[in-house]
């Protein structure tokens, strides 16, 4: 079904066509883990992630099997773009089914690439059905988005890669939704070196690939909940997860909090923007979800097609969560002058006042007092616990929100 | 006083030790400027920035010479890193005199690549005071950020580098402030091919090195203005600024404004994290400070060291400034059910309500009613205009704010 030279003859069309993206150490990942960590930046990669791999591969066999001039696809995220980029490279004619509540950003981006667009139906499942009636209709060629040897094929010219710049890497932590990437990557490894370990990584929230790969049978859950929306897949594929079942190492997860920390330290420290699922990976080696100690690890950043919202989101979320940002509430005479103390205190202290809300709405409130809601910035932990031991000196008492 | 071979040198002293930061064509931006746009990503080199490469080679030719087993060098930013990562690869002991107002994750980084810091004084000049100090007391060899031949040689290998993979490049545009960067790579490229043009990009709040190309002297400024804090300098130097005159073509200035668009794009579309000086580049081009037309133009992205709270107010002021988030005021009754009402037709137009806030203190306001304050979130503009509309027809008056 699938054969080390399909990857191979995969790797050879798409060399010149996509981008080799860096392979990246890093030191501070690396010390902060216990062992050496790359990162493999196919949030870098041209559409900002790696499924234009297995779309390429697969227009490209289509192509030269001379079968089709048109392509039918349905997603509402890197797919649809990831076909439509390959479809224009090589000429051939594409309509991408998307479901009427995908952002707007990505409808744009898709058409940018040349695709045809047709909003359909609130879901992917509604989106899947109508391209499935399209290419009934039409005798375009459906280009699924993991549950394909050709796609699949494609997707693990990500360990031909790797091999050929770190040949003696010890783990890779793939991430896994439908499968594609992590079966064609586990396929390709494995045969070459068994000594490799190929570790999937999924959300909690999003585990039918685990499950599947525990329970040794195609698991399908009932509904997913993660941030993780590239990997939020309720029902994997029979090819992947036959092919993952045989040749992964093993499946775990990460939650929701620990691919926001992690998307948080690729901004700041490496300066790399990466989508929730393309995060799971170093995710996953950071929490400690297998033994790296000493080892080679490499982590496949998949993808970085993030809203910048959502990032505004996760900045907040991780700045409240490592203590740069304090919320806390206190008591003031409601009196003029009384807001000039508080602030000068503040200020003294280097904290950035960022939000003051008055409240005199408390049942148990002296009618001469009122209550302040307060966020502001400080430096690190110590820093605010500095700030708010200065309040306290000053006769105020602070309740922590 | 500095020639090809100086850099020449410098590339090879860095080779094996610094990283080969890639040079990435952006169809994006090569589309929206009309040119062909490659990025050098030094906001991906070792410590986050270009700076390491004049440090290192500084260090490097000291210790050859033999003359010193210790540095000192007073910066609040990435010179810091640059000095504190050199010393420790070559094993020489490095003291940083950092202001006491540095953030305190820039204090960590430093310390974390084994520095000793000490901190003192207000500003960078009480900082560099303070280390010639040191420098008198203990012969320490202190490290110039940029007015030195030797830290010039070693940033103008960035120049060895494009060159390299691209040498046929046309335009490089450069980010200036001390002018350490600008003056070594118009050096190196002008010497190797006079018809490459080298730019200077600096911002307008900031620009002692364009004044002193024009007035053909060194111009120092009372004070500076800019969020790109990494090329925010007062007074360039005499050695930087002459070579700058003699080989750069011309220097440009781009606005606050400008730069914050460019970093919100380099994240959206590049995935890439990038401080306000190391964006100021990209700004030039899209801002068409200079003819571009059909050419093949390298952007520096200098640097990528950025505090998160602070692109958590870029991507504030940018979803505003393309406004994907909408604030506004609408009168409603002061009656229950009202705000169910309003959310309703919210939703009906899939608007993201981010904020609400009841204002009855307004001394025209019908006692009956009440003026709400609205932040939403939406997809374009467009998407925007339908939202009001459908408010409006349903009897709102809708007043942006």
């Amino acid at each position: 079904m699938l054969n080390i030279q399909d990857i191979e003859k995969a790797a050879t069309r798409l060399n010149g066509v996509l981008l080799k993206t860096p392979l990246q150490r890093s030191s501070t990942f690396s010390q902060m883990a216990g062992c050496e960590v790359y990162l493999k930046c196919e949030n870098l990669q041209k559409t900002g992630s790696f499924k234009i791999r297995g779309a390429y591969n697969k227009i490209s066999e289509i192509q030269e099997q001379g079968k089709t001039e048109a392509v039918v696809a349905s997603s509402a995220g890197n797919h649809a773009q990831g076909v439509a980029f390959a479809a224009s490279k090589l000429g051939v004619k594409a309509t991408i089914v998307m479901p009427k509540t995908t952002p707007i950003a990505k409808i744009k981006a898709t058409e940018g690439y040349g695709a045809q667009v047709r909003l359909h139906g609130a879901c992917y499942d509604d989106a899947y059905k109508k391209a499935m009636e399209i290419h009934k209709e039409t005798k375009a060629e459906f280009i699924h988005p993991f549950n394909d040897p050709t796609v699949i094929a494609g997707q693990g010219t990500i360990g031909y890669d790797i091999l050929e710049s770190l040949p003696n890497v010890d783990i890779v932590f793939v991430p896994a939704g439908g499968g594609g990437l992590l079966a064609g990557m586990a396929f390709y490894l494995k045969n070459i070196n068994p000594r490799i370990k190929v570790i999937g990584v999924q959300a909690e929230g999003a585990a039918a690939i685990k499950q599947s790969f525990y329970e040794k049978k195609l698991v399908a859950l009932p509904n997913v909940n993660t941030i993780a929306d590239g990997i939020a897949v309720k029902e994997p594929g029979d090819i992947t997860t036959g092919i993952i079942s045989e040749y992964a190492d093993d499946v775990v997860t990460v939650s929701d909090a620990e691919i926001s920390s992690a998307i948080l330290y690729l901004l700041e420290r490496c300066k790399l923007m990466v989508e929730p699922a393309g995060a799971a990976s170093l995710a996953a080696v950071l929490g400690g979800k297998a033994d790296v100690a000493g080892k080679r690890c490499a982590c496949i950043l998949s993808g970085g097609n993030i809203d910048v919202s959502f990032i505004h989101r996760i900045i907040d979320i991780g700045l409240v969560a490592r203590k740069r940002k304090l919320k806390f509430r206190t008591v003031m005479p409601d009196i003029p002058g009384s807001l000039e103390n508080f602030a000068k205190i503040m200020a003294g202290n280097y904290a950035n006042i960022v939000r003051v809300q008055f409240d005199r709405m408390s049942a148990d409130l002296d009618p001469h007092e009122v209550i302040l809601h307060i966020a502001c910035e400080v430096g690190d932990e110590k820093h605010g616990e500095k700030v708010v031991l200065s309040l306290e000196k000053n006769g105020y008492k602070v309740i922590m929100e």
